[in-house]
């Protein structure tokens, strides 16, 4: 029997090359994708095709209702901001940030890690492209599984540490989208938008399709996209 | 204006205690509940009569299902097991343990800290009797707090530390009522049994009801609880 590993599966471009990897390392994938209160479903019917894709062992979604707490254009009422061209994306964190969401997702993923007693956890976090969220650098994910390792016991009990697994965390998005395309990943089923349509067409503008865009540029792959 | 802490308040005697404490170092309370599938909706109402009695400046309740994941007998359909005496109570983890409880309660806390700019969090944990229970540590909740300054970039700018505190840690169940009965905490309003009645009568023969009993015995403190 394959080994377990839960995948943190947003339906980005990321999270489903994420996926790839974890598949082709041998794990039998336990997807796990949040309903947290965002804009669009679009994400959602994106994670079910990813998991679909990577022929995952059991895909949940998790309610979660992050709107509670506010604070990030992705659960508010806060215009999601577009840009002409990349050089144009700020630095700094931006409105899309939303506070503690990776702590609160790999909270959920080591829950159902715990219960499957599964040791290995990806998540398809990204250091060089979004360099203003602070909960996707290195030094984040190594306090994370440190903790995650004191947080349960079923760990120490069969003397197996609790890994983090971030295959992507300093890839450039070129890079990601290569190593993606040649593990066989259909990027035409996955969005990044954090604005589309409610038919799932990409704005074209915000920050992560105008990063997604320069990443097929250039990885030379022709973009599978579908804009509005 | 008093600095603001999230507290974590599930209706029970220690999170009451802890909200005290917190309100005598002067803090302006926000308390946040979770309903995560428990079995009972008595410890919601208890939460809010505590909230009320802490004069807090907001109570949230966000809903969380951890049904989804399984693995206890206070998410599932698992009887709680139930002892004459507290001496009868085993070693080891409890099937009352829910996986990854705590990790996943302290980032939703993390979350609203981050969007209230608060820098202190307050759990009301103790490792002396529930030392079956891996996320109650010191070493767990030391580990969280490393992970929480770097999860977040709010304390950083504005070169603050989060804390996470557990001020009854390490304190006996008769010293977190004696602390507790001399800030004023009226214990009737709270409930522990893992059991209760729909009424909200304590079962008196869980872990938590007996644990709560010895409490009172040993501080010499009368026992409010309204037992079936």
């Amino acid at each position: 029997m394959s080994k377990k590993a839960v995948l943190l599966l947003s339906g980005g471009l990321d999270s489903a090359t994420a996926g790839a990897i974890a598949r082709d390392q041998g794990f039998a994938i336990h997807a796990l994708s949040f309903r947290y209160g965002q804009r669009h479903a679009v994400e959602l019917e994106a994670a079910t095709r990813v998991a679909r894709q990577l022929d995952v062992a059991e895909h949940k979604i998790a309610d979660i209702d992050l709107r509670l707490f506010g604070g990030s254009a992705l659960t508010d009422n806060i215009a999601v901001p577009k840009h002409e061209t990349v050089e144009e994306i700020g630095l700094g964190i931006p409105v899309t940030y939303v506070p503690a969401r990776n702590t609160i997702f790999l909270s959920f993923a080591l829950a159902w890690a715990e219960t499957l007693r599964a040791y290995d956890i990806f998540i398809g976090v990204n250091a060089l492209d979004y360099s203003g969220y602070p909960d996707c650098r290195p030094d984040f994910i190594a306090a994370y599984e440190q903790m995650a390792n004191l947080a349960t016991a079923y760990g120490v009990e069969n003397n197996q540490r609790i890994r983090i697994h971030t295959p992507l965390i300093d890839w450039s998005k070129a890079a990601i989208i290569a190593r993606g395309h040649a593990l066989g990943v259909d990027y035409s089923e996955t969005i990044s938008c954090y604005d589309p349509t409610p038919q799932g067409l990409a704005c074209g503008q915000c920050d992560s399709c105008l990063l997604r865009q320069r990443g097929f540029n250039d990885s030379k792959i022709t973009d599978p996209t579908r804009y509005a």
